[in-house]
């Protein structure tokens, strides 16, 4: 029996994905068990449970399990950095059951500074599933902490962390602009206004326009329950705005999205407010990555009958 | 017995200050009553505590208690507007001591639209005891919802909101910046740095740079506990580059803070690393602007042996 089980092991969340010799998803199972939540039993336990009744078969994770408050803390590599240098970089933890589960560096970006973990992973399934865009592209990976990566020549070249969703959080659960006393309307009209916003806002940028999700609302023109969907717009369209000031989006290089499909949708609809139109995102980027850096890292061989690599 | 009761009555806190006939401060009381903490017995009976023993003279109330949510809801005027058309648009409210309490409605910039309440007090007691900017000046008041008001001709001509104090209490308290695991040091190195990285961010903007705090940390170059300080330069010096960019801020026009030290001490440091020197900040102003509006609309009449206005 020949494969991989693949494992994106996140901050909140558990993803584990069994590939066969030909590098093709057999199975996928998803468990709550991030490395700040884990069952009792802890990273053992979880790896136990998730791989329930799988062969034994090389194992290879990527994402917060790697880091300092993860199982073992693997290094950052300095950019530009490529698949080959990953996967020549994978360390490794020996698990209760006997056997190593391999473990994915992060990325350091030496301007700025900048980190990014699992989301060097999702880059090189990203790759793997648009190779067109290895010369010269930049990947938009919406979440909690949005990446803009850029890519060139095959290797991440630059890349820089957007707060947006973890901003977008706590401003409705803990600010001022989140005590609307209305469940949360789903105002199309109102997402396009804020990303808008956000795009007019010329060189002062959206925080400082902030505020006009209260103003608007108290002046009538917003209503209460359309707040968090103007805020959502007027968060995501100042990452456009701020990428395009900041030459990570260039209206000669190709934009990709890397994804979960509702958000990504988002991303497409304030992209097109900026005249941009953005392809499907790639789905599973994380998983197809994974495979690739096994492949690399001679983890898995290639079953000699495969006919596509992911 | 002539005089004034001036109140200062904000969303957490209500400040009362009594003023003799010739407009000089007698008396300074505060209560952690704002409209949204209310003691038993709600404005009638923090009214009476917090003018308990002084004469019955003319009362006058700024800020949010004449808000949707105060006493009585006082309209926005619009822009631009002065000291006596503020005067000329007093409400009142009839209290259950038999008489009234007068109201200062707020500003609305509909340019925005943005919003004040309280703070169009602040500027008229600022222009009073600052004369010489009345032609034209720009007043910054820092605070949970920091405002950048613009002057010309003795009018508010336009002004902006930005939720500096705010998004530093949400990203502090509830966001991964927050979660250092160490007391806040004092570390103006680090509160200059935040302010250095806003005013470098160019037209991208420091809300792309927020994850600086976080990556600076995990980075080995930025010690946990000057995590806060180096968020609030960063927050701070976003207001001075958006200012700058917006045109609020500029070279040729005195800009003047207004409000308490401590806070107004931050803002003329990171101002310096802008090349922006910056006065002394001009305190009690809301207390300055209540006289001021009460003499104009002849709740208060001065008494015949004044030397000063306030």
């Amino acid at each position: 029996m020949t494969g991989l089980i693949a494992l994106d092991w996140g901050s909140s969340s558990l993803r584990a994905f069994r590939f066969d010799g030909a590098g093709r998803l057999a199975q996928t199972r998803a468990r709550p068990w991030g490395v700040r939540q884990l069952p009792a039993g802890g990273y053992d336990a979880a790896l136990a449970d998730v791989t329930a009744g799988w062969p034994a078969l090389p194992r290879l994770a990527c994402g917060m399990v790697g880091s300092r408050n993860g199982w073992r803390e693997m290094p950052y590599l300095d950019l530009p950095a490529d698949a080959a240098q990953l996967a020549g970089a994978l360390g490794a933890v020996h698990a209760a059951d006997g056997s190593d589960v391999h473990l994915v560096p992060g990325l350091r970006d030496p301007h700025g500074p900048d980190l990014m973990r699992g989301e060097e992973t999702q880059l090189v399934g990203a790759l793997a599933l648009r190779p067109a865009l290895a010369g010269a592209g930049t990947f938009i990976l919406p979440g909690t902490h949005s990446k803009w990566a850029t890519v060139q020549g095959g290797a991440v070249t630059g890349f820089r962390t957007l707060m947006t969703g973890e901003l977008f959080a706590v401003l409705q659960q803990h600010s001022m602009l989140g005590a609307i006393g209305a469940e949360a309307a789903d105002d199309a009209a109102a997402f396009a206004r804020g990303v808008a916003t956000a795009r007019d806002s010329g060189a002062a940028g959206a925080l400082s326009r902030l505020f006009s999700a209260r103003a608007l609302m108290l002046d009538g023109a917003l209503a209460p329950a359309s707040v968090p969907d103007y805020l959502s717009g007027l968060l995501i369209g100042e990452e456009f705005r701020a990428a395009l000031a900041d030459g990570l989006a260039r209206p000669d290089a190709p934009l990709q999205l890397v994804g979960d499909d509702a958000l990504c949708e988002r991303y497409r609809r304030a992209a097109a407010l900026f005249g941009i139109e953005l392809p499907a995102p790639l789905a599973d980027a994380a998983a197809h990555g994974l495979w690739q850096l096994a492949v690399q890292a001679r983890l898995v061989q290639r079953h000699p009958e495969e006919s596509r690599a992911c």
